[in-house]
């Protein structure tokens, strides 16, 4: 294992690397000291008011879990009664990549088609209006929470409209809605982005902000601007099998990133690299695939042109287009760098379409 | 939180500090290293081989979770059919500790009496007899494996023929045994102990090897000797929440615990100064709870000396005695130094009995 | 099949039979009606209404199902959050015999002692009171609900004190007490009961009124006197496939059930021709157990005797009380009769202690 | 209630009678015999003799259950493990109208699109093939088995090619293959149908015979021609709250309904009559919707004269085609007669399209 070498280009994924390097430094400085276990130390206390001020929402609770499908599913438990069920885009990650975690705790994931991974508030309100108006609804997954992502699986980004259209519909139904902001960085990061951190806990019943993909080593902080909405989520954490005996590894990470403001800038380097890429791409005649602003970039590549690629560039298989082509995702993380960037470009010349 | 001083003695737990300094330095050498995702990096695969060697057991399937809990949750849910429960101890931490994880799987847990937080072949032999007698057995939860731990909740061990003799009542109902190693390392560094990790991979259909609380920031390692006992459990792992997406932070620990036969030393000194507050407590008239042997110590104290021991240790509650005395623990760790054991020592004189 | 004959007296339990002759005789004259269904008919609208006039509770929902294990586990599930588990007596039908159905639906039923299978308010004060000020309670299953029978499994009743003080601790807590009324008409027909139906209404959260051993095919009537408590049972017991299609059946049952106080009347001969069989057996030397006033009785049986008994008598084993001897139960029910009592007092002089 | 009349024409369902005339008579005979509970009885014992004669498949365990979505989620729940799901077409009962009873027990249910509410085989195909071909496949719900109805929701029918079709392809990928027959009775008795229960029995894992909507008060008989492939199903099937007490009410009705064939032909008027409207809709202008030859009608009406029809005639609603056509359904059932539906045709014709 010592001494082994990258020979590919990675841009696989934005979780191949281990931490913003203030994170280690601070893991190291503190490695010795003894603090008392399961988030009751004071680097999760200084963490979670950090975030609350970036959130300017004084009265939210916040927890730290572990990973993105494990903050779901205690989400989604802690919202929903037996009876109820979860609205999610078909393209959302709990409908398909989680393994059955959400039906797993009994619960279904109602499925509404996406415009770019994206439901659009039409679609929801249809959803909604359809189920109520069906007699036999009361034999059917009553529809209670609305799950969406920002950034989406695609890397598109909801606009502040469209979150506040969405949650009008909820409030209308009475429904919540939770956002899983797994890659909420690279969201932030982008020049067109117009939604911040006080206005999704404004908007949200709950959502996470997702350390894993955006520099730190695992976790994510989940904040619940009304805390009334889910009593005893400790426990229920716990029974999860969620909750960190060194929980300040959790708080830790996450007092590093909200101090400075690191986490509004993290994602910055991966988005201008991101762009540079997608730049390159069009110049080259390849095609791009849905509007991704953020860190992930999709982009049509020919078959046998791909089987080449992919000896120099690790990247992530999409989705068949026909049967000469392939959709493939390539991903920039907090540590990007022009000179993986340019060494990619350069790459690409070979790959012209 | 910066400058945050420990002005306690700490003793309430073994998962207090950080992790080995040969992790941490681990980390650090290879935080922007970029590895594939979910534990199929180098490092894991690297920290599989070495377990298996060290546990002699080429044939095994190694897979690293994240904590205690959400190890038994997903271990059971692998073995266990619905209509099977599992066999506990009383005291078993499956049985009060984790809020209910085993439940929210749809499992029962099946209890039976302990003797100092041990299983007998002899009461675990007469519960299976009498399920299997009563006539209306299919109506009830069937015993379908066996929950230990190795050292106990108790920090008592079982012997070599203890573990033997389980076993065999295991294979007469043929049934699955599991055992919990949240500890394991301080079962492997007390020199009573005659359980090897060889002898847990001869004897035990699956059992985990404690990283959380045995010198790793975090992590256990599951061994399944014969691995057609449970098929895909990778996708269970990960309908759990218990995949970790930079896996390799688990495989690198991991992979530093099984170099140089780090795990069989790491547990040594937390016993040895274990040993030494033991003896200290009964010099001084204290009464010794339970035939504890590793790294836990459990003594009796009288209500009102505790209030005043409690401002200057840190400890850990187990339970009542009577109105006036109370059962405490206290546990070393990996990183116990003759120096708060001499300064807790010499605050023992104050509250002599 | 046809032609069978029975050779021995029946007293094994109190499910032995079909229904009450007018059930039968009105399931025959509406036999080929049409009606909408799922519980949507007027038979099931009658029978609710008449069992809510019953009862004194004019507001109350009641619903109807099947069985006495699926109605636990739905109401149960129905009551409780994920993090919440169901307190019952060790006795409880619940907590041993309902083959892990309350733990499918993700929930733990936490037990108490119980003192001739009634829980004690005491017993149940001390549960709650330890369990708050365990430290560590938010890691262990929180109690969410209070289960218990009326009649008990031991055929023992609780008196309205005895309810009374329960609720009082339940509201102290703020948690639902649900009661499983399985063999409710036995109770209501003891000389000695001082529960009323009103009384379960105004006392309980919920509680059923069984119909499957009092006179009914099959069925059991969900009481819910404030319904706001328990919002989409409906969906619920869909969910938990309880839902009968052709509803009717159950609320035409009921319906003449709660026709001219037949429910409270039916269990009147059971009691009589229990309480000959009690002074039979107290006459004969044998050992009653539990202070059972209802249809139930226990007896011991010296083993020998019980094994030429049992080919004359069909009875249920209890339990061993030593090597030698056994507890049995007898049942009697709505249908028994004077002449079947007469020929086991008859049998009984044979066995003589 | 008394005195109740029907002033309309029912053809809504065909769970909106009674039972068989000969299963009355024998549940009346019977009343008051004492017998063994929990399907222990002889009636039981005779019911599933002649089942597994009519299947020709005298290995086969039969077992009786209650309604259908609760037979569903006990097989279900008795074939997967929890990280699998069960594969049925978006139109399947368990997709949408079994309120999450299927989700409730861990399972996510994976939709393939229908033709005219059949699976087909390439469909099937298809959908094993791009799973197994996905890289991240263990991370997503592996296909555990397959379901269909046997008739389908629509009313059509598997041809015995279609059905061995999908056998090979299950058998391909080592999955289950089980029918839902809870119209089965209709199927039998169309002329066009090919499928016997032997085929059923030599094809399925395992299938069940609908009682509730072919002449049975209540209940489905489940066939499982090889029973080693589901050990300890009558512990489950009590686990799910579906295990009659008095078991003989199950057994006796299918004693009845495989007395003298009487299954096989107990559907046969209802699909007469269902194709005598089905001719009155066409020749009267009306667009009938699927090709279904059972007992389920399936037409296209103009919703002003819907509304006029509704208040002669009680149907289902299925689905709108625009903003002025609805889509209904009519149903027939074991008790159809002739007159009715001349009554019906009768009527048709001022509604002519």
């Amino acid at each position: 294992m010592r001494g082994m070498m990258n020979t590919k280009l990675e841009f696989a994924s934005d979780y191949m690397k281990g931490a913003h390097p203030d994170i280690i430094r601070r893991l190291t400085e503190t490695n010795l000291l003894a603090t008392s276990g399961y988030g009751s130390d004071a680097f999760t206390a200084s963490a979670k008011e950090k975030i609350k001020k970036a959130c300017q929402c004084g009265t939210a609770e916040v927890e730290f879990l572990m990973g993105g499908t494990q903050t779901n599913a205690v989400m989604i438990d802690a919202f929903l009664r037996p009876y109820q069920g979860v609205v999610a885009a078909v393209s959302g990650h709990i409908s398909a990549h989680e393994a059955g975690a959400i039906e797993a705790g009994g619960h279904k994931v109602l499925t509404v088609e996406h415009v770019d991974g994206k439901i659009t508030a039409d679609n929801l309100r249809l959803y909604l209006e359809n189920f109520y108006r069906d007699e036999n609804h009361d034999h059917m997954v009553m529809p209670g929470m609305v799950y969406l992502s920002q950034p989406t699986e695609y890397g598109t980004l909801y606009s502040l409209q469209e979150l506040t259209d969405i949650r009008g519909i909820c409030d209308q139904y009475r429904i919540p809605l939770y956002v899983d902001g797994a890659r909420l960085a690279y969201a932030l990061a982008t020049p067109s982005n117009d939604v911040t951190l006080p206005d999704l806990a404004r908007l949200c019943t709950a959502f996470y902000i997702g350390g894993t993909k955006c520099g730190a080593l695992f976790g994510e902080a989940v904040v619940i601007p009304d805390p009334d909405k889910i009593p005893h989520l400790f426990t229920l954490i716990k029974q999860h099998g969620a909750l960190l005996a060194k929980g300040r590894m959790l708080g830790l990470q996450f007092e590093e990133l909200f101090t400075d403001d690191l986490y509004l800038k993290i994602g910055a380097c991966a988005v201008k690299e991101a762009d540079r890429i997608r730049n390159a791409l069009s110049e080259r005649g390849f095609t791009l695939c849905f509007d991704s602003p953020t860190n992930q970039i999709f982009a049509v590549m020919e078959n046998q042109k791909l089987e080449e690629f992919g000896k120099h560039v690790s990247y992530s298989f999409w989705e068949k287009t026909d049967e000469t082509h392939t959709v493939i995702r390539l991903a920039t993380d907090w540590a990007a760098n022009e000179e993986e960037t340019d060494a990619l470009i350069d790459l690409l010349d070979q790959f012209k379409e």
